[in-house]
């Protein structure tokens, strides 16, 4: 048996986070003399763009997370570490982690980003995010809670409150959070609960901007909301949302809407990391030069959502999205062998593939560079790009028969509540339930 | 939109627990003049027999549990509650849930069984169970949270805790469960973890009797000792264990065996429900007449597990298996119609369909009534007859595809660490990490 021991001789590289960014660039630097040590409080890859399938229980957490160890079973040079990085030491070379700190050559902050509240209290404690697998899971678990608790309420308040759902944010995960609601009200539910009349439930899309998918072509955005529309979703535009308190939500709009879920996708935020505030840019992010270094000169790095490169054609930064993660990660990785080398780097140049969005069977939008597409044949292109990207080929194949199966029958396979979801809400909800019930027998609840 | 409306004037069967039992029985109700009422306190039912491949990164849990509504979305008489039944008063024909009380004319109790640990308070407290999909998904997480420790820590010794395993009983459950360990240690943990030597984890499987898989022929005993026994699992025979307090295992032979995990299949106990007291058997178990029956002459039945009925062949009552639970689900299906219809009724008769067990790759033992079969044949068959038992054929097609892929590829897709395993051992731990930890750059883990 082979024990893989590092040649303390070889420059050190600490990767943080096992994201699109990380992954791509510590597998760049494969067969190169390095040592790679990557840090990640999880031991698994997750793909992020499927996460909202995962929450409306199309798609189980296991086909769209990879483990980080198996990914590189054939990479000697790598090392992996289950931890979380508490701070950077930057004079020192030095990270401290929740298991002891380690000296670096290279570091790359690859942290990524979570969801952004934009510091609204009762959203951070009422609202629910969706940015990791944990998150998707919760809101699985409490999407069918709800259904099982609306059969079991005679109070009609309550029961509209719990088929209600309000999606804030009509960005990508957005839409597509709310696309795949309405097929769940369509296609599942009724069968799952001929108690409840489906009607009854109602999905709120609540946007800021003026459009659905900001920043997509006007065709596109023009395209999703019809879709939506057809699907039933109720589109909020130019409304923000101001207060939710686990039941009311309030609006800038005039009218209040009653529900028990919602679903906040109306941004994230940078996930800067202690010791390296003095280069903190807006959002949580950390600024960097066109190389993707924190300062000139210095061995420390930042790519993807983390980083912050104001360029001509980004001023704000670039999207917070897969792509400059996955070809910042591709360059950084170049770059670190022309300083071993003595070479001298290249900037990073964005090349836009474009963006995509799913809003239900049949149905997508999609902007390329020279082109535009929707209905069946950008669907199709959606589900081949992201089974493209979707890490290991066992998991494609999973989920590309999970797809399939949902297509053809209509169903979704994985609908099981195995979380125990204890907000403070439902804990009132059993309180109160518990006090309102009458001691003879509660009659089976109708319509 | 058809609303299902309960029709008030058929008797109302209700059905505690969704297990095997009370799965076939609601599904034979279907088309008779009854209203079916299950309770369950998950919206699924679980295939238990696949357990131990969930809690060894064979299978994801979303592929051995089914939603229990999907399962009968065509059938107009059930209805199904996810609620948590308190107590049965068998005077008033009422039982009392979580969600209030509810009348009966006829009660099935079929609340299956969970880990026996025999009343050792250490064994409760740090022995892990897998009786149901939240414990074989923390046994997942804990074993492989387990190497990721393993790979930081510099104290030999508790490396060397941390990479052994203890599986207590030797019946079906921990035989298998050994078996798969032995094969994590073989094929998948050397790839995933080459900072660590693999033949330093041990796998111990400690059984109280003077044979493994007691109560199976004597040829399939020898067969699957000698099996274990080749893939280098510690057999201990004619062994109890005593006492562990989460690192040291004292058990009745002299050693001692020091490890972070203990798995317990040494037993189950019937999950009795409070007001059947009266009907009490040994183990947790209810006795119940030929006919299932709690008393002569009442409406209220046991089955499966949970259901104690001795016999000439079984005086002790039938094995805790799916088999007689299914074949009691069936049979009283059939009894509830000869009741409704003034007809006598059948007594139980127990179709013994023989018992087997699998080891590993390409090895398994099964004893039927006329035939016995090890090897690669025996293996075929434990398949065949695990994917015709479990529920739905989206579940068959991808645990099949699992298999199939774990067969070719020496391979599992799924050991991702997802749940927060925060026992008071892991967090003792944790804390003696940081205490440890040097304050110098720790080196890299070798052998």
């Amino acid at each position: 048996m082979k024990v893989n021991v590092p040649d303390l001789n070889q420059p050190r590289v600490v990767i943080i986070g096992g994201g699109f960014g990380g992954i791509t660039l510590a597998k760049a630097l494969k067969n190169t003399a390095v040592q790679v040590v990557m840090f990640d409080k999880n031991n698994y890859h997750t793909f992020q763009p499927l996460l909202y399938q995962v929450a409306t229980g199309g798609l189980e957490p296991d086909s769209i997370a990879f483990p980080i160890r198996k990914m590189f079973k054939n990479q000697s040079n790598f090392f992996f570490r289950m931890a979380e990085v508490r701070s950077v030491n930057a004079e020192k070379k030095m990270i401290s982690t929740s298991v002891g700190e380690i000296r670096y050559d290279f570091l790359v902050v690859a942290t990524g980003s979570r969801t952004n509240f934009f510091g609204i209290d009762a959203m951070e404690k009422m609202g629910k995010g969706m940015k990791n697998i944990p998150e998707a899971l919760d809101l699985r678990h409490i999407i069918l809670n709800n259904f099982e608790k609306a059969v079991l309420t005679t109070d009609l308040k309550e029961r509209s409150a719990l088929m209600n759902f309000v999606v804030v944010g009509a960005g990508p995960t957005g839409v597509e959070t709310a696309g795949a609601l309405a097929e769940l009200k369509t296609h599942i539910l009724p069968k799952d609960f001929p108690e409840l009349d489906l009607r009854q439930m109602q999905i709120h899309l609540v946007e800021a901007s003026d459009q659905v998918l900001p920043g997509m072509s006007a065709e596109s955005t023009k395209n999703a909301k019809k879709a939506l529309t057809k699907l039933g979703v109720n589109i909020w535009l130019n409304t923000r949302v101001q207060d939710y308190n686990g039941l009311n939500v309030s609006m800038s709009m005039p009218g209040e809407i009653q529900t028990r879920t919602l679903i906040w996708s109306a941004g994230v935020i940078g996930n800067m990391l202690p010791g390296l505030e003095g280069a903190a840019g807006h959002g949580g992010r950390i600024k960097v030069d066109q190389f993707n270094r924190v300062r000139k000169h210095d061995r420390e790095f930042a790519i993807g959502d983390v980083a912050l490169m104001s360029t001509e054609a980004y001023p704000d930064g670039h999207p917070m999205v897969a792509q400059p993660a996955i070809q910042q990660g591709e360059l950084l990785a170049r770059n670190i062998k022309n300083i071993i080398f003595g070479r001298s780097m290249q900037p990073f140049k964005y090349r836009d593939k474009g963006s995509m969005a799913t809003i239900g069977r049949n149905k997508a939008v999609v902007d390329m560079k020279k082109t535009r597409m929707r209905g069946v044949f950008a669907w199709l292109t959606w589900m081949v790009v992201h089974l493209f990207y979707l890490a290991g080929f066992r998991n494609k194949l999973v989920v590309f028969i999970n797809w399939f199966w949902s297509y053809m029958t209509y169903d979704k396979g994985t609908r099981l509540i195995m979380r125990k979801v204890v907000d403070k809400t439902t804990e009132e909800l059993r309180e109160a339930e518990k006090e309102e019930l009458p001691l003879e027998e509660p009659e089976l609840v109708g319509a």
